[in-house]
């Protein structure tokens, strides 16, 4: 007798074998870690209505679930090894279900992530993912590691999937092509892996972190756990395409403190300058300067001139917004 | 700037020192595998009014929380090493956060398993573990082990969880003590994890599972992947002390079929009978001899003089009833 629950898992196991010694169906999977390696570990948990919009398309929702998590292991400099999908729904809604696996394994067999486990519940709609990935000793893109002097990166463009919020919320009037393009970048974003794999492996970062809550917050948990400060070139901020075609004064708030970016935010002395164009070039991942980390705490805030700048922003906070 | 979303993580952020290489704050733990083995992961995601009754207490529901993925391990004979929580919460109450974290770190301290990441978000109250544990190659208890021949073995007692919830939707009377007694059953049930260890480690059990949805559908799982059948006594099955004094039919139904046991099921052959026996001494936990193994597949019943019995028992489905 097969209940809705187990054919729900139907949807989610696959014959292909991957890394795992033994997947789905048995109380545990079980990995044997490659020798020498350290685990990455890390659980996000997406709850409708606050990390997506009740309705959301469910493709881009099972992508969107494992990039956020992949985006993680990418900040630690993690290879993408396997994870587990805990996922309470209301009804077992086939067309569903099918988008929902089609967008989270399109993704995850990109970046030959396995699916080793997880659970299937009747609930309000909540997607729970852990991710595991290996990283060498010692090789970890930690957010404890920024030195004063070090110079401040992010991959990729910043403000877009904020735009596309505003958007929605009717904060902003943007056309239906913008509205659009800016959306993508808000419902599938893409996890920086090659890009965080190879400033680990060549060591070239000191610390990373994640854009998921807003550069400004984000890079705050570098400074603080870091005991540094940072000047930041406000005009250096890199702005999503459409983003970049709205006045400075919200170009210059999205970039610095939007949201759901999942960019790469690191540091890395200024030696390392050459060798990080090389390593993005060579992964197709754009980086851009946008200051430095300094030895006295805060945050401070230039123009493109070099003059100083009072910048009033906040962080996105999923939890009291 | 503190925000609820950061107070949350407070009372989860411990300054022990464990297994973790690097834990709670950056974007993943990190662990540094025991060299030589295996890492066993399991995720379960217990809902509000599926698996825990609205207005649950805080510090059982911690308890219980930790307890379901402790008892998959447990059935792998995998010994506890860390876990990742995730949780939505329709709010921050300091009394209720505070008891959960009591519920989930004193069972978590009694297992030597360690908090290492997560995540708190506002959302309808949801609770996501992911467990790992570790284990030696080949040493696993699987469920597609089982052989024709082996004795089938439960762990401690079943049914007072079914009991427990029978009374509460008033299905059975149950005096007040006696509903008191089974409800400790149903909301902190013990994981069988020292049991497991022995089982696995002295190589005495061949196919194991936990029995979380009810024996019959559970050993099903081992059937069904062992490609065998069972024949089981049913009287032989250890009632709770308090279905114990349950009818006949009644004891019957919920030792076999009941729900959220958490004991452990599994299968060896006879000649390990005594070291069974022993090993459950050895960790005080009580394991009685159910029935055997058959070539021929399907489940079989007989009464305690082997006389052949027609039982009707369907499995406790969380996601169906």
């Amino acid at each position: 007798m097969l209940s809705e629950f187990d054919l729900i898992k139907h949807y989610f196991v696959r014959p292909v074998p991957g890394r795992a010694t033994l997947g789905i169906g048995d109380d545990c999977a079980l990995l044997a870690p490659a020798p020498g390696m350290q685990t990455a570990i890390s659980s996000d948990m997406l709850v409708e209505g606050r990390h997506f919009f009740a309705g959301e398309d469910a493709q881009r929702l099972g992508h969107k679930s494992l990039a956020v998590n992949l985006s993680d292991l990418a900040a630690m400099g993690a290879r993408p090894v396997a994870f587990t999908l805990a996922l309470a729904l209301p009804g077992a809604d086939r067309a569903w279900l099918e988008g929902f696996a089609r967008g989270l394994f399109a993704l995850a067999d990109a970046h030959g992530c396995e699916l080793i486990g997880g659970d299937t519940t009747k609930g309000p709609l909540n997607i729970c993912i852990t991710v595991l990935g290996e990283v060498a000793p010692g090789r970890a893109l930690r957010r404890d590691a920024a030195q004063a002097g070090d110079e401040v990166w992010v991959s990729g463009t910043l403000g877009d999937a904020r735009l596309a919020l505003a958007g929605y919320r009717g904060e902003v009037a943007l056309a239906p092509d913008a509205q659009a393009a800016a959306g993508t970048r808000m419902h599938t974003p893409t996890p920086r892996v090659a890009l965080g794999l190879l400033l680990a492996e060549r060591g070239l970062a000191r610390a990373a972190i994640d854009v998921s809550d807003g550069l400004v917050g984000d890079l705050g948990h570098i400074l603080e756990r870091s005991g540094v400060g940072a000047t930041l070139d406000a005009d250096a901020l890199p702005a999503g395409p459409v983003l970049a075609g709205q006045p400075r004064a919200l170009r210059r708030a999205f970039t610095a403190a939007g949201g759901d970016d999942y960019e790469l935010c690191f540091t890395a002395p200024a030696a390392a300058r050459a060798a990080i164009l090389e390593a993005a070039a060579a992964c197709g991942t754009p980086v851009t300067r946008i200051g430095r980390i300094d030895a006295a705490p805060g945050l401070r805030w230039t123009d493109a001139h070099g003059a100083p700048l009072a910048l009033e922003l906040s962080s996105f906070d999923h939890f009291t917004q």
